[in-house]
C-alpha cells in the first residue's frame, strides 16, 4: 500500500478526469449456490461492454473475513487506510443527519432511556421506543442546556429514540468511554478518558450529561413519558483527515444522496455537490460540473437498500437502472474510470458482509483481460488479481497520470 | 514481507546457485488495445520453454500505481523494502558514473549555472547547457578547493552541466536541502538542515559552496563562459544497507553494462564483475565466474532503452536477442532462475511505467501452472498470481533450499 505520504509527495496538477463509481453494496451471492448473484442475474450491456475494456478484479474493502460499515467501506476508496482512520459512530452519527461537523468537533450518538427516578437504575435502554415527534421536541429542549468551556452544544434528531451530540469549542479531545452500559437494572455509567488529555473533556460530558438529565426528569414527570434520561456512545472527534485536494492535487467533487456519504467526503475534503433524488439527477449534476473538477465521487445508494431487504430481483432492477445511464456519463470522455462498490450486501444476507467486491478499471493504459462482462464471477478471474479498496485510488491516479516517478 | 532480520535469521549456506534475470523495463502494453506487448510479440521459443516448466506471474516493484525509477526497482528485486530504503538522487549520481561510494560519504547532483556577477540572481540555471569539456575542466578546477572538516572532497563530470559532489569524513548527516530555486531570477538557495544533528554538514556544504563559486566566477570571466556558479540537488548519504552477503549467506555477483546498476548492486553488498558491453559478453562473464558465487545478479538494459525511445518493435527485438542467448546461461544449471525486470516501460508510454512486470520463477521445486509461453498475459493468470518483487528473493532463497524453518 502505497501511503498518504507519498502519494502527496508524487502527485501532480494534470488536465485529466477520474469518475468513481460507487454502487453501494454491489457485490452479491447466488440465492441458490449454482445461481447468479444480483450483478450476474441483472441485464447490463454497457457495463458488461466497458469490463470487456477493462481490467477487472475483486477488491477488500478493509481486510479479508471483515464487513465493512459505509465509513470505512468509503474512506478505502478514498485511499485512506480504513483501520488508521476509524470514523467512529458518533462522528457518522452526526454526518448521517447532515450535520455540518467542524474540525475539532466532539460527536456522540445519544440515547434517550428510562431511569428509575429513585434509585437512578435504567428500567429501558431506548425510553419504550418513543416516536421520533418527542425525539425532536427533547432534542430541542436540550439544545437550550448551556454548558461552560464550550462555545457551542448542539442535540441534534436522529429517528425516534436516538439523538446526535455535538460539542464545538477549543481543546476537546478524543478517547472517552461512552455512558450505556448496554444492560438494564444498572445506572448509566460515567464518561471515562481512556488517555490522560481527555480528562477535563470527560469532565465536560459529564457536566452536560448531568444538565441533561436533570431537564429530561422534569420534563417526563410533567409531560408523562418515558424518556427521562440519556446515554452516550461512540463518542469522537471529528478525524481530521488530510484533505483529498492536499493529498492528490484534485480538485474533488462528490454526487450522493444520502447525507451519511455526503458526510464522509466532506470528511475527506470533496466538495459536496447538489443534486436531486434520483440517479438520473445524480447524472444530471455530473455533467453540468464536469468541467469544475478532476475526481468525482458517484455514489448509488438504492442498490444497498434493496440488498438489505433481501430483495434479489430488486437490487438487480436497480443495478440495472444504473447500466442504462451509463453511457451518458461515459459520454463526458472521462480519462479513468472505477466501478464498484463500498462493500457487498447480498440479498441472501439482508446485510452488509465481508465478500469482496466486483471492480472494474478502464483507461487507455490498462492491461485488458478475459473478462467480457461484468459479475462477480468474471472478475474472480479477472487481470487485477485479489486487490484492495486502498490501493485503487493510487492505480487510478497512475491511470490518469497524475503520479511522478518514484525514486531516481 | 519477510524482512531482512528474518532472511538473517534463517538463511544457510549452501551449494546452490540463484540466477536473477532483470530485463530492465520488461514490462510493456498493446499499442492497440487488443494487440500483443513488446513480450508477447516478440518470438522467445526459449523464453517460452521455459514458462511452461516455471511457475508464472505478475509483480510489483514498490505499490500499486508507483512508477519506479531503477533505483527502487532493482532494491525491491535485492529483497529490500523499497519505500524504507530510498536511495536519493546525488547518491543514484554518484553511481551512475562509477565512483566508488564509500559508508558515509555524503553526496549531490551538482548543475553549474549561470548568475548575475552584479546580484547574484540565476540567469541559467543550465549555464547555457555548456559541454561536457568544459564541464570536466572546471570539475579538475573544483577538486582543488580544499574543505576543512572533511577528509575528502571528489568533484566529477557527469555529462554537459551536470556533475557529482562527493564528501568523504567522519560525522556526515543526511537531511540537507538543494539550493537551486527552480526558477531564475533569484539567487541560489543555501542548504539547510532539516534535521539538528545535519546542521554542521549543512554548514560544510555551504563553505565548498563559497568557495567554489569564488573560483567559477574567476574562470569565467578569464575564459569567458557563462558557468560562472553551480547549485546542487538531492543531497543524501550513502545509505548504509544491510549487506546481501551478510543477510542471505551468498557470495553475490552483479553482471551489468552500466554504472547505474552497478552501483545499486555495490550499495547492497554484490561484486561487480567487468564485463563487455553486449549480452553475450555478459554470457561469457557469467560463465567464468559460475563457481565463485552463488548469487548472480544478471542486467540488460536495451529493453528499457527501446521502451523509452517508444520503439514497440526495437524492444521486441532486444528481448529476442536475450531469447537467444538464453540456453547458453541455463546450461550452466542454476538451481532456480527467476525472469522479470525492475518496472515497466511500455513502448506506448516512452517512459517508465507503473505496470506490474511479468515473473517467471523456475526451480524443481515450483508448482507448474498453465503458462506456456511468457507474456504479461498469460502471467496474468499464472501460479503466483499478484506478488511483489520483495518477495521474490525470499522465494529464490526457499527454492535453493537456503532457508531454515521458520519456528518449532
Amino acid at each position: 500500500m502505497a501511503d498518504l505520504e507519498l502519494m502527496s509527495r508524487l502527485s501532480d496538477e494534470e488536465e485529466t478526469k477520474i469518475l468513481l463509481v460507487v454502487l453501494d453494496g454491489l457485490g452479491g451471492l447466488p440465492m441458490i449456490p449454482e445461481g447468479p448473484t444480483e450483478l450476474e442475474a441483472a441485464r447490463t450491456p454497457n457495463l458488461d461492454a466497458l469490463a470487456a475494456r477493462s481490467i477487472c478484479g475483486l477488491s477488500t474493502p478493509v481486510a479479508p473475513g471483515i464487513t465493512p460499515g459505509s465509513g470505512p467501506g468509503h474512506l478505502s476508496l478514498f485511499g485512506y487506510d480504513p483501520i488508521e482512520c476509524l470514523v467512529k459512530r458518533g462522528v457518522l452519527s452526526a454526518l448521517g443527519i447532515g450535520f455540518d461537523l467542524q474540525p475539532g468537533d466532539l460527536a456522540a450518538r445519544g440515547n434517550f432511556c428510562s431511569v428509575d427516578p429513585e434509585t437512578g437504575e435504567i428500567t429501558d435502554r431506548r425510553a419504550g421506543r418513543i416516536g421520533s415527534d418527542l425525539g425532536a421536541r427533547l432534542c430541542e429542549k436540550l439544545n437550550g442546556v448551556q454548558l461552560e468551556g464550550v462555545d457551542r452544544v448542539f442535540v441534534e434528531p436522529v429517528k425516534e429514540y436516538r439523538f446526535a451530540l455535538i460539542l464545538r469549542g477549543e481543546g476537546l479531545e478524543d478517547g472517552l468511554t461512552g455512558t450505556d452500559p448496554q444492560e438494564t437494572g444498572v445506572p448509566p455509567l460515567p464518561v471515562k478518558a481512556t488517555r490522560p488529555e481527555a480528562e477535563e473533556t470527560a469532565e465536560l460530558v459529564n457536566q452536560w450529561l448531568e444538565k441533561a438529565r436533570e431537564v429530561l426528569a422534569k420534563d417526563a414527570q410533567e409531560n408523562n413519558h418515558p424518556a427521562n434520561s440519556c446515554n452516550l456512545r461512540g463518542l469522537a472527534k471529528e478525524p481530521g483527515l488530510p484533505q483529498m485536494p492536499d493529498v492528490y492535487k484534485m480538485r474533488c467533487a462528490c454526487i450522493a444522496t444520502y447525507p451519511m456519504y455526503k458526510g464522509v467526503a466532506r470528511l475527506a475534503g470533496m466538495d459536496i455537490l447538489s443534486t436531486g433524488p434520483t440517479i438520473e439527477d445524480e447524472v444530471a449534476t455530473l455533467k453540468e460540473s464536469w468541467e469544475d473538477y478532476d475526481f468525482f465521487f458517484f455514489h448509488v445508494k438504492k442498490i444497498d437498500s434493496r440488498g438489505e431487504d433481501g430483495d434479489f430481483n430488486a437490487k438487480a432492477a436497480v443495478i440495472e437502472h444504473f447500466d442504462e445511464v451509463l453511457p451518458d456519463m461515459l459520454a463526458l470522455e472521462p480519462d479513468v474510470v472505477i466501478v464498484t462498490g463500498d462493500h457487498s450486501t447480498p440479498a441472501l444476507c439482508k446485510n452488509h458482509s465481508w465478500h469482496e467486491l466486483p471492480v472494474l478499471l478502464w483507461s487507455r493504459y490498462v492491461r485488458r483481460d478475459d473478462a467480457t462482462t461484468f459479475g462477480e464471477r468474471p472478475c474472480m478471474r479477472g487481470g487485477l488479481g485479489h486487490i484492495n479498496h486502498v490501493d485503487l485510488l493510487p492505480l487510478a491516479m497512475a491511470n490518469a497520470g497524475r503520479l511522478e516517478k518514484y525514486g531516481a
